[in-house]
């Protein structure tokens, strides 16, 4: 997170006592950034940008656009005669935004196009454009550059509008890790115009359809049944469009991120599948892969009844999400637990759904459930390949890859 | 600074409304840190460290010792010696403690040897032991490794115990730029034996004291005065000894700066002397030298009496500290006051003393007052090379190297 040495000034202080002469220093930094959905972002009609650049179009100002450069294609000339229209002038650092992108090294370019440009860090913004790995990357340059400098995001994919670009996370990959390198730094505004993703195909919608239903099913059941009942329509267009059921939909998903930023749901087994799986995954797909066993796993302990159990696996099917997979063995679910224990510091911490909605977390999962769990997806994969993982061999070949490993389970404990 | 995600969940939001939707997410993180005098930090009796490593030595645990090579040698058995006692395990991660080792790729090193280990991010520390470098890296490493992870420091220079130490500040240089890229990322704990500084050579004290003068001229008259009476006899082993002088000076100095972070008088010339001084100078040295001349331009605009900007170089120059060096020339200066510019956003915000004991920010310098500042100052450097400059030229090539700026000091603006 972003702080200025100001803020520190309110640091309470005890007076120093001999013989130990110590002082406890607490102050309470201020964290305040706003989530706008507009349309017509980039209409000069439309100010939003522009106030978040510092700009009333009176005087000249100056910003570094971080941006991806498929979608500098796409809507540079428009970004730029918007930014010609309020008299700001802008600096391009285009970037790639695939996955294999967010390094440091890209990180540090982009402060070294800071310095380049020699940016006023009090009135000066970065504005960062693109999908999750530029709002990561430009963010991770951002909170680093002089210990920090204000920045803008602009997600353009249905994943950054309604995940990573609304967070306060920033990070980058590192060896076999994701996400190894990061920190906490809040944007000062995140904009969201749902008509960039007129241009988005519709794998990567369904990608971020993965995190909305997460969301749904973690805690929002009326988000679950708005769902169910528009799902089947929910492509790129109809979002973009941003009817009532699009608007209230990505309203919901991103107020459900904002207050839900600790749930992990969907988050414990994926990261392994998604390092591993080649052709790679989306991050949703693999997400997608990880809540469906995750929901099995809360069936099986009576902690999902059968319906809901059905409900959910079928609405993550209609939305074309994948549930299985064949590198997502119970070999490497159980690896991945072990990660993850690691990770959350010597308990497993797994959040399972308690009913739709609701999340619980357990601590005490097995080997043995992890291959009742496995198998219970797999018996209700219908043969049909969703639209989404159309890369992956055909379902007969996940359901014997899996069967295999589930012989197997016994030694993976 | 580190946060976690739990924290996050404070965020207060407005209820979404049409047309544009929009959320204010407002949040207030927590800081919280202790710095902490201490005694025989490393007799096994001592419990203050094995309590910040969270061990009571009833369960064994484990810590990233993170240290200087040149404390290692001299303090590693002690370090090993009271974590066995206390059933810590250590992992060492030995580094470079001079400026050039300030860089993004030690800190990755150091991020890469949490990896390696697996540490458990809510147990298991990282012990920072060395100065003010291997605070910056060891710093920025723990606050970037998964977001954040907890550390302590140890300082063992006197600039770690009463400056970088302290502070949350974490930084490394990149390019020719010092402290590009950092964060502010407050320790668990700040960790301060005097003991130390037995093993601290004289120029590395002084180097120090630069900092403890800064801090009394801008906010501690009554520290101004203790050090008048005391600093001739201000060494090392007085320090490190902490008599009711050494120890009242070190408690002083300390919550000064915990009081104080945002001042950065003495800071405003000194970087571009640091980078460019051939042999280097310490920074405390280059601080130094831009407090003589900021004591100079505040007498010229009648901030500072005669008597008291005397009395502030006499103790400057009886601390055994430089106030003049042979590239510290007019032009240089305003070099550095135009970068000063740029990073403080389009003004100058110069800290200048309004009297001993107070600071007040001015906007509005030339650069003949520059030049009548350093000519202040020549004037009264004496013969006497300090003992901290004995490898800069003397006093003579100094003044002259200084009166052909001055000759110069048209061109200049």
């Amino acid at each position: 997170m972003t702080s200025t040495p100001h803020r520190q000034s309110s640091a309470v202080l005890d007076v120093p006592k001999p013989p130990d002469l110590s002082w406890h220093v607490q102050a309470r930094l201020p964290v305040d950034y706003e989530v706008v959905i507009t349309r017509g972002l980039l209409s000069e009609g439309n100010g939003v940008l522009a106030r978040a650049c510092g700009s009333d179009a009176t005087a000249p100002t100056r910003c570094l656009v971080v941006i991806d450069q498929t979608v500098a294609g796409l809507y540079g000339d428009a970004l730029q005669a918007y930014f010609s229209a309020w008299r700001i002038e802008p600096v391009w650092k285009l970037v790639r935004g695939d996955e294999g992108a967010k390094t440091l090294a890209h990180a540090v370019e982009i402060t070294e196009a800071m310095t380049e440009m020699g940016i006023l860090r009090r009135t000066e913004k970065v504005v960062a454009v693109g999908g999750g790995v530029v709002m990561d990357i430009a963010g991770l340059a951002a909170s680093l550059y002089r210990r920090g400098v204000p920045y803008i995001r602009i997600p353009t994919t249905l994943m950054g509008q309604i995940d990573a670009g609304i967070g306060v996370k920033t990070g980058i990959n590192h060896g076999q890790h994701k996400n190894r390198l990061g920190t906490y730094c809040a944007p000062e505004a995140t904009l969201i115009d749902p008509e960039f993703l007129f241009t988005q195909d519709q794998r990567h919608v369904t990608n971020g359809v993965a995190e909305i239903v997460k969301m749904a099913l973690v805690k929002d059941a009326a988000l679950f049944e708005l769902l169910e009942r528009s799902i089947r329509g929910l492509d790129a267009e109809t979002l973009a469009s941003c009817g009532p059921d699009a608007r209230e939909i990505l309203s919901r998903a991103i107020a459900g991120m904002l207050h839900e930023l600790a749930v992990d749901f969907g988050h414990t087994f994926s990261p392994a599948l998604e390092l591993r799986a080649d052709p790679p995954l989306l991050h949703g797909e693999a997400v997608a892969v990880d809540m469906a066993v995750s929901l099995a796993l809360a069936h099986n302990r009576g902690m999902l009844s059968t319906p809901d159990a059905e409900r959910a696996l079928t609405l993550m099917r209609s939305a074309g999400l994948p549930l299985t997979h064949p590198t997502f063995t119970v070999e490497l679910l159980a690896r991945a637990l072990e990660d993850t224990v690691k990770h959350r510091d010597g308990l497993q911490r797994v959040p399972l759904t308690q009913g739709i909605g609701t999340v619980e977390f357990v601590n005490d999962l097995s080997a043995e459930e992890l291959a009742r769990a496995v198998a219970f997806v797999a018996e209700r994969v219908i043969s049909e390949v969703p639209p989404a993982a159309a890369s992956a061999p055909a379902p007969a070949g996940q359901m014997r890859a899996i069967g295999e490993e589930f012989s197997d389970s016994e030694h993976v404990a």
